[in-house]
């Protein structure tokens, strides 16, 4: 199910050999269009085979399910974890307000804020979804020691929590506060996860 | 639509004014049963209605639409917002530690476990359930001062972060940690946020 996954597929014994990765190509960039446009819901697999030029069954020889091709486009064709790893990467001593900003914003702009909240109905909803959130997260912080990853991952729980809680549910007063309040309140936390002095 | 939400449904003039508050009783009670045992997509208001011993017309008369059924079992018929409001209004000095261990113990139990997943994912997948569990969160925030509020909801983000990493996308180490360990992780950012000293 998961075959295709990586950057390159082994040529076949088959003599299929062109063309896959650009195929993949084609489908994840109409994927991510109509994702982003529709919503996961709104998004279907006959669309995006539609949009892509492929025949369905294409999509699932690749992608396994909608899951599956939702969290690849989400891995491979958005800015969303090269954002944040970057700003966890960051100067430690500000990491937390980085890390904060920078996650909120794309909660914001109009090229990611569907995707993510693409990204949360599906995991919250689909365990296949959530499989495949949990390998890209895994991706992401396979590099630190567990410690790291472990406060790294609370701090994610709650960057994740306070997004749901604004932009999913409308939850006042978190959905009342400005950006800049928001990061005020929240960043703190985040560095003391980050530096492990939450305890 | 919200009709018949609160305690008692005033004599209406039409001279229909016996049962009203018993059968709504048996509604709650038989969409409690099924919401925990099949979950939230597999109680349908047919279901629930026959459970009930009612037609499903009366359910749509009560209640309006399933979402905001299940949020009125949420809160009328389950111990959950209790149990948190009692460990939040405990003592100050050990608040954070006694309401994140009262609230993962529900994720936890049986009983409230598959209420409070249904609860996560009807209000991350409807804005009408989202609705519900604004008012049910906005009754027991009321009474607060606004920043005791903010800073209570801040808290609230963070758990159900946690919450949904845990026992929704399954997420290490998160996941891998015991019950405790959690608790000595998380409790000091909740009494943080609980008292103020956040920032």
């Amino acid at each position: 199910m998961l075959q295709g996954m990586g950057t390159t597929t082994p040529a076949r014994r088959t003599g299929r050999r062109t063309g896959d990765s650009g195929t993949r190509d084609a489908i994840l960039d109409a994927a991510l269009a109509l994702f982003a446009e529709r919503g996961y819901d709104g998004a279907s697999i006959r669309a995006i085979a539609s949009a892509a030029g492929v025949d369905p069954a294409l999509i699932r020889h690749f992608f396994g399910d909608k899951d599956t091709l939702f969290a690849t486009v989400v891995a491979d064709r958005t800015a969303i974890p090269g954002i944040v790893g970057r700003a966890i990467g960051g100067d430690p001593a500000t990491a937390g307000r980085a890390v904060t900003d920078a996650y909120l914003r794309l909660w914001e702009a109009p090229a990611t804020r569907p995707v993510l909240l693409a990204l949360v109905r599906s995991a919250v909803t689909s365990e296949r979804a959530a499989q495949m959130l949990r390998e890209i997260l895994l991706t992401h912080t396979a590099q630190a020691d567990p410690d790291r990853a472990r406060r790294a991952t609370l701090a994610g729980t709650h960057l994740l929590g306070v997004a749901v809680a604004r932009h999913v549910v409308h939850l006042p007063p978190i959905a009342d506060l400005t950006h800049d309040e928001l990061v005020d309140e929240v960043a703190p936390t985040i560095q003391r996860y980050l530096t492990g002095t939450h305890r």
